[in-house]
């Protein structure tokens, strides 16, 4: 493997051996590594010092069922922070396949041109962004696939990534071309339009899969990890309903976002949840599917398409996060709504959580009121507009707030929270806390966890035990969800590891993997200024009630300040 | 003297005695320690657990010359760090004169209702603010004064405060009821807002000096400053020019702020310099005067009254600050469209440095053309009717920076830089960035020390040196300007303490309240969550030279970070 290197302001391109201590690293943690070793943590994330990076996951390039993911990385320009934001699609299985480890973006071009990035085992190449300035990237999307061909993965950012919103996010194609495959979180589409770049197009012609140490030993890994994750019921369950299947389990715990934060229940969730969405979709036809995957190989399929009464599709994929942040959270019961506002936040090339979250507190300052679909469709076109209000509501819930004066902001260290309360949902709490990464579910889920999520007392332990697991599965390239495989059957992982490169690794391997990652993560953090104070979730939250439990975070500062005490 | 604490909730008054360890401190020093000792670092800045403070300066309440100041202050909502704004006026005398020796305003009201507070030493009153919100700090002050009397002093907020912009400062009428003494600097004015307070009149009827425990020696000591003061060749400077006079100085140095700090030389600085200024007042007499006192007392009289053709004022005083910021940073060459816009933020009860800085930004962000005063004022009325434009203006330099993704944001710990180019005048840039208080002149001023400004080496003493002297005279309640005579004759500072409160201090008394001071803020911040990386200026300037020297901040991060080792 290799590390290939691109500087946007001299437009060289170099492929590079890859260095010792990273060659055991992939996906998030290697992003954690690289950023130690060559950004600095004080540099201005927009600026020539920052750099963009992609690497695939340790295990990505062989079509594992949900392990192809590519982690994109860089200083954060919402949270100050590392920030590592994955996503599925096929960018990573063609990085894999063309033997990079590590792609890295660095420096700041000389002008305010925006450029495509041509990649390919031939070199680098250069084109004006003619034509693709300014256009969502559903548009830009189809244009370059109609220039580079069906079979390039391409990472693009749109109008929101343009305008250098701190919500903006890098969309990749799917399997299908659909780019809404978005690294989402955290604002790295402004960092990649602060290196110049509306688009990078990886052409693997020529490429290969990625050498396998023991071929049968990964062949028999494979498939005893593939049969453990379709036999799990919730993979069926997300089968049949995607990934809002989680709606109404949230609302049983009292924890489905509701009316920006207010609430733990909304009343009209029958309306939005998964029954719904499926009947719907089963009726309408045409386009229309319950799911599909979103990247080869992958057997859950928690993908969908959302048509409208034509048939036609809406959006793909409308998931759990959205349906919570654009609907609950905004008093929103109509999944036609939701549906296009979500296609109108992946078009903008925007994170759907924390532009929901910004509507959110943009009802609280007065500027559409909870329920009004419409309203918060024109405040979508703001954005794209590029107005003064557009702006604000794109530098994300933080944002919203300070500009308003107004102190209900669902974000940990600036980024807005994921469709769970973590005042009825507290582990999740404590991951939203403590992750070096701000407010992720991703980061560490803890809702599925067989303890009493009210009681302050096991979070810490819940938290901690998840957080490394997703550190563990983002640097192996696997997607959340693929856990409910590799969960049932542990020791794969050692084994696909051991088989894909002969290295002989400890059976707690992943959370080996996830300590590491996070370790690095946090020291990176505190080189750039973060302390135990950005470990909190914000004030109100550990003072006012929300119903229907009337708790509050109430995870004491110690469990807080001592998560990683023993990593 | 008496501790009054208001309660914004409940609206109950109550007079407590002086805590012992409270007792031997004023000002800037005394709102550290109730700030260390009441207001949790972590706590929101527009919420319920931050607290709005009141303080004179330990030797306020006797009419020496520029030491009758008020200092106010709570958590920043602009940095999130400790804050202190002072300002001259009326405010420091009527406390001092009602026995008052620090105000605390705390919790936040119940509505969204705002009140006028009266305080007397009969107590408190509340008035609902019918008639006054919306309205601009000049009309709300007259209504006021109609309401209250003449012999009132007054503390109010503008637009700018109700909106809560990060910008507000709390306006304070002087000597001649114009309320244009504002504290001006970290968004206190929001603070304000968010405890229901558009204004509080303070009614000393029946009030008296505070005691003095050696009236002779007071007398003697209090005389031989006067002359000191008055016999500085600067003290006939500033009454011949005002502030201004300080726009040359900049420039010579190459260090006069000019379009978004890109330029340390205005090429039309004659037209806005301090002979231009005195020319024009002069020439066009009427209310126009060249200077005149905002306290009573003050022998400097720095202040002047900025008439237009007409002759009538069009705003008082027009401040070096101001014609920094506005005029040369904007490319602005015309001290009536300064005026103009000085009368705005006045009106707006909005800091002058911030609003400057903001424009400067948002010149880079193509909001405005460079030079365009008309397009300045427009942009001021954005601010006034609080469209999300004006509000991301109102928000401040580091707002708008945010919003459009600009990194030529001339800010230290969020708050604006004063009118003094780190790059060309070192010493400052050292206290920009490692005052607690943020960016901020009045924190410690290098540009009258004998060294070579350009030179990194004798930076760091020059600006310890200063920050000492300027915490002191914070917590003595004297002005920045008084420096010019108690520096002269050191010895007065000590004798005027034992004199009016009978203590044997320190020669290096001063100092002493100024390393206990800045101490104390230091730690408050540090609860708060700041790290040696919060001491830092913005990265370009370490990397983008400055014309005409072309010299970049070069100070070690080593003598940034060792600054207050010996404290």
């Amino acid at each position: 493997m290799q590390i290939w290197r691109v500087n946007v302001k001299t437009q060289t391109f170099t492929k590079e051996p890859v260095p010792p201590s990273w060659e055991k690293l992939g996906g998030r943690g290697l992003l954690a590594r690289i950023m130690l070793d060559e950004v600095p943590p004080d540099c201005y994330p927009l600026g020539p010092r920052n750099k963009l990076i992609f690497a695939p996951g340790l295990l990505v390039g062989h079509m594992i069922s949900s392990t192809d993911r590519i982690s994109i990385g860089g200083k954060s320009p919402l949270t100050g922070g590392i920030k590592e934001a994955n996503a599925g699609g096929r960018t990573g299985l063609h990085l894999a396949t063309m033997g990079v480890k590590a792609l890295i973006i660095e420096d700041a071009p000389a002008g305010n041109e925006l450029w495509v990035l041509h990649l390919s085992l031939g070199g680098a190449k250069w084109e004006k962004a003619e034509g693709l300035t300014g256009l969502g990237v559903y548009d830009t999307a189809q244009k370059l696939v109609e220039r580079y061909g069906e079979k390039v993965a391409i990472s693009l950012i749109g109008p929101g990534g343009e305008m250098k919103m701190l919500s903006a996010g890098i969309q990749n194609i799917d399997k299908d071309k659909i780019p809404s495959r978005i690294a989402a979180r955290g604002g790295l589409g402004a960092v990649m339009a602060s290196k110049g770049l509306k688009a990078i197009v990886f052409d693997n012609a020529g490429g290969q899969k990625p050498p396998i140490h023991d071929p049968e030993g990964f062949k028999s890994a494979q498939k005893e990890f593939t049969t453990a994750l379709m036999n799990h019921p919730q993979t069926a369950i997300y089968r049949d309903y995607g990934t809002v299947a989680m709606a109404q389990m949230c609302q049983g715990f009292g924890g489905l976002p509701t009316r920006n934060f207010s609430s733990g229940v909304f009343e009209q969730v029958d309306s939005i949840g998964a029954e719904a969405m499926r009947d719907l979709l089963l009726r309408r036809g045409g386009e229309s599917n319950t799911t599909h995957a979103c990247m080869a190989g992958c057997t859950i399929r928690c993908s969908n398409i959302f048509g409208g009464e034509d048939g036609k599709s809406i959006v793909s994929p409308l998931e759990f996060e959205t349906v919570g942040l654009m609907g609950s959270n905004l008093g929103i019961d109509s999944l036609d709504v939701i549906a296009r506002m979500n296609w109108e936040v992946n078009d903008l090339g925007v994170d759907s959580i924390e532009a929901g979250a910004a509507l959110g507190v943009a009802c609280d300052a007065g500027l559409m009121q909870f329920g009004d679909g419409a309203r918060a469709l024109e405040l979508l076109h703001e954005m794209r507009q590029g107005t003064p209000l557009g702006r604000i509501l794109g530098g994300g819930a933080a944002m919203v707030g300070k500009v308003y004066g107004i102190e209900r902001v669902p974000v940990a260290k600036g980024q807005a929270m994921s469709a769970y309360e973590p005042r009825a949902i507290k582990g999740i709490g404590v991951t939203f806390a403590t992750s070096p990464q701000g407010a992720d579910h991703t980061c560490g889920q803890t809702i599925r966890a067989k303890i009493n999520h009210l009681d302050p007392k096991p979070q810490k332990a819940a938290s901690l035990g998840a957080q490394l697991n997703m550190a563990g599965y983002d640097t192996l390239g696997a997607c959340i969800f693929s856990a409910f495989g590799y969960a049932i059957v542990p020791a794969v992982v050692p084994a696909l590891v051991k088989a894909r490169y002969g290295w002989d690794v400890p059976a707690d391997y992943l959370q080996q993997l996830g300590r590491e990652t996070i370790k690095m993560e946090r020291e990176w953090n505190k080189q750039a200024g973060f302390t135990k104070k950005d470990d909190r979730l914000p004030e109100y939250m550990t003072r006012e009630p929300l119903p229907p439990h009337n708790a509050v975070f109430d995870i004491s500062e110690e469990d807080l300040d001592t998560i990683y005490d023993n990593l």
